[in-house]
């Protein structure tokens, strides 16, 4: 049997009891997560301009937007959702692929779930499923892909939304492989979207359409059943020399979703160790600002090439700068969604902070590490050095951290949903009769579900 | 100003005067061989599978659906539109690229049309800047990117549909950047497909989703500016060494349009040059199927490789064998789409003529012409070479020729559609107030439009 068929029938013959209690829990924490940064990216001028274009195709609207009271159909709402979600660079990261797998598979399965009942327990089977699709298809064409302008999340992306919502449609294997096959010639996304629009857009076109391929081989489109290792299929011409035996080795016994981090800071998370560090020094000091003469980091080189931005000109700017994160960390004790905003890189306190930080590559630096010096204005020195960031995978996240990140999202955005009830149906989503309360949790009004 | 930035800028500044008048008459040329190819295709399983997923996510039923009676908002019509059209493999080519470049405009455009009331100058207008655009980046790209495994006719269409759509839609020179970027990051379509329904999901995915970045880019949805060039962007992630000066050379001066050839044949394009030697032959010999002891054709070797398939299993197999369209040839005097049924293909007297075929590579032949030479039972011997067969650059069809190869493909499906209305409408577009009744004219009842 081929990878592709492997695959598809992994998928397809999946039962409840083959997803290991730990993986149940990791997918609920990758939901709540997520759902967050859905919340968080409502309201963003991405989603209203999306909205305004592409709201006159929507068909029945079963199914809702995150966040927001309007409604839209199924592939529609799995193309918004998906948007929001990655438009403040908040969402998961798989740290081997640099993949954002939870985008596009939860954004198709939210949209799914109001569009045709399934349990939770459904719901968090196909989306351990999904994810497992999506880091192993990028598994076997990592590093090249990435590193030669695929936007991975995407291109990838796709797959896992396919293989989740085939698994919710109760696709054979047949019908699975069909999927993948229509989902790899739907595979696209470059990386020259990153920075504007096009990025957020690239993770919601990729949940929309893995669920389409999944909605078309339900009703017997038929395409080909060997689409991952074909000589003219996805690995081998979106990938150069692909790693086709990641796509199967171990399948079953290890899982990718082990290997997902969430990010506790809205920006670039080379720059979480160094954050981590002046918010345990002001948090230990009581730091005034006015006593601060100057702030030493050291970080790894490479870190330090790509985050080494002194003036920052706008929030998005700023979540790839050291010496802003270092001034808002310090002063505001906080680097959330409200620190990496235009408003508050042109605060003047900020604006002067950041010009007493230096920085200095030190190769003995890990890329998640960092080390702080502060220097004050009497003389005394402050240090304080972080080997492994908040949200790795040697320090990860706790159940705690990730509500409070979702509580500070739910506070950003003006969806007026009820923080706690999101929270609340998330960890019990293993036992929902429904899994459409957990999207319908998230809007401003909730539906009887 | 980058190659992106001039592609767009005459794409939105180009006005009607710029459009040669031999240009207008041969997009209507394209438009009517396009039609016809969707209504021969629109009765296909593979449209009706693909209606029966996704009737239930139309938006508002403005755009009809060629040679059908139902109607679905603009993005679905061109994504079906788009896979009728392609599904006989008898659409149009653009030789340099074997782009099918029609399909994706067309289906957009036509969609388009629909939606918002154009006049039939401006969908001739816009439809020969799509053709441009798709040709142009296809040559950036070729002959690297179809020989690695890319379905041209969708990576490239997509930005040929979005610059019609953009023309129509009247966006200025930035938002037709946006909308390129916005296309090629849904660019995609592996040529795994071919053989199976993917294979003309593709060309729809590519009209709907150049139709789409067109739309959003209206609503100042944002992307890239400089995408085609990027180094990560199309022509260097989809491509090997582009010719990036071939998207702007010569701009307004040589057309593309000019070089794309019809089909007088449903099958390979390297076989028609048989085809009409047969034809040819059997007209004026009177040829009788039972006095024929052999037939013995002399081509291209690569043509050959492709097609010497000598009992092919099923119809569309039947497209690239050389002794299939001998035997029908002599024995129908006709190679259309009823040629290429498993009925067909099975029919005794068919199987027994492809028996007595034999085939000779030869060098010295061109892969467009063939050497066809029949022995009579009696021992007589008929020949006819045929250097450039019927379809060509060098032996174009006629108007005439594109008429009846209409009447054909109206014959073939069960669409109703008054096959006269439709040439005499294709013929006025230029002068026709609303556009839409061009597409309106090949549905089962007419609209008043």
């Amino acid at each position: 049997m081929n990878e592709t068929q492997t695959l598809a029938r992994f998928v397809a013959d999946s039962r409840w009891g083959d997803i290991p209690p730990v993986m149940r829990h990791e997918a609920k924490r990758a939901l709540l997560n997520w759902m967050g940064c859905a919340i968080g990216g409502c309201r963003d001028d991405t989603v209203e301009r999306a909205l305004a274009a592409l709201n006159e195709f929507s068909g029945a609207r079963t199914s809702s937007l995150i966040g927001r009271h309007e409604k839209m159909d199924a592939l529609h709402a799995a193309l918004i959702n998906g948007i929001s979600s990655n438009i403040l660079d908040y969402d998961d990261t798989h740290l081997r692929t640099v993949m954002h797998p939870t985008v596009p598979v939860a954004a198709a399965l939210c949209a799914l779930a109001e569009h045709r009942p399934v349990t939770g327990a459904q719901f968090i089977q196909a989306f351990v499923l999904g994810i497992e699709v999506a880091c192993r298809v990028g598994n076997a064409v990592s590093p090249w892909h990435y590193a030669h302008g695929w936007h991975i999340s995407s291109t990838c992306g796709v797959f896992g939304a396919a293989a989740g919502a085939a698994k919710l449609l109760k696709l054979n294997t047949q019908q699975t492989a069909w999927a993948f096959g229509l989902a790899a010639t739907q595979a696209s996304g470059v990386r020259e979207m990153m920075g504007g629009m096009g990025k957020s857009y690239n993770l919601g076109h990729a949940a929309r359409g893995g669920l389409l391929a999944a909605v078309l081989a339900e009703r017997q489109f038929t395409s080909s059943e060997r689409v991952l290792e074909a000589p003219r299929g996805f690995a081998h011409v979106l990938g150069h020399e692909p790693q086709l035996d990641e796509l199967t080795r171990g399948l079953g016994e290890t899982w990718e979703l082990a290997a997902n981090a969430y990010k506790p800071y809205p920006c670039g998370i080379v720059l979480h160790a160094a954050i981590d560090a002046c918010l345990q020094l002001r948090s230990e000091a009581r730091l005034d600002a006015n006593e601060i003469a100057s702030v030493a980091v050291r970080m790894n080189p490479l870190a330090l090439e790509i985050t080494g931005r002194t003036e920052p000109a706008s929030g998005l700017e700023s979540k790839l700068s050291v010496a802003h994160v270092v001034a808002v960390s310090i002063l505001h004790g906080l680097a959330g969604v409200a620190q990496f905003t235009d408003a508050c890189v042109g605060e003047p306190a900020v604006v002067s902070l950041r010009g007493k930080v230096s920085t200095q590559p030190d190769a003995s630096c890990d890329t998640a590490a960092a080390h702080v010096e502060i220097t004050l204005t009497d003389g005394r020195r402050l240090s304080r050095h972080v080997p492994h960031a908040t949200g790795s995978l040697e320090k990860p996240m706790t159940d705690a951290d990730i509500e409070k990140k979702f509580h500070e999202l739910a506070a950003s955005s003006r969806s007026e949903c009820h923080a706690w009830d999101v929270i609340e149906i998330a960890w019990s989503l293993d036992r929902l009769n429904n899994a459409a309360k957990f999207v319908q949790a998230a809007v401003p009004e909730t539906y009887s579900g």
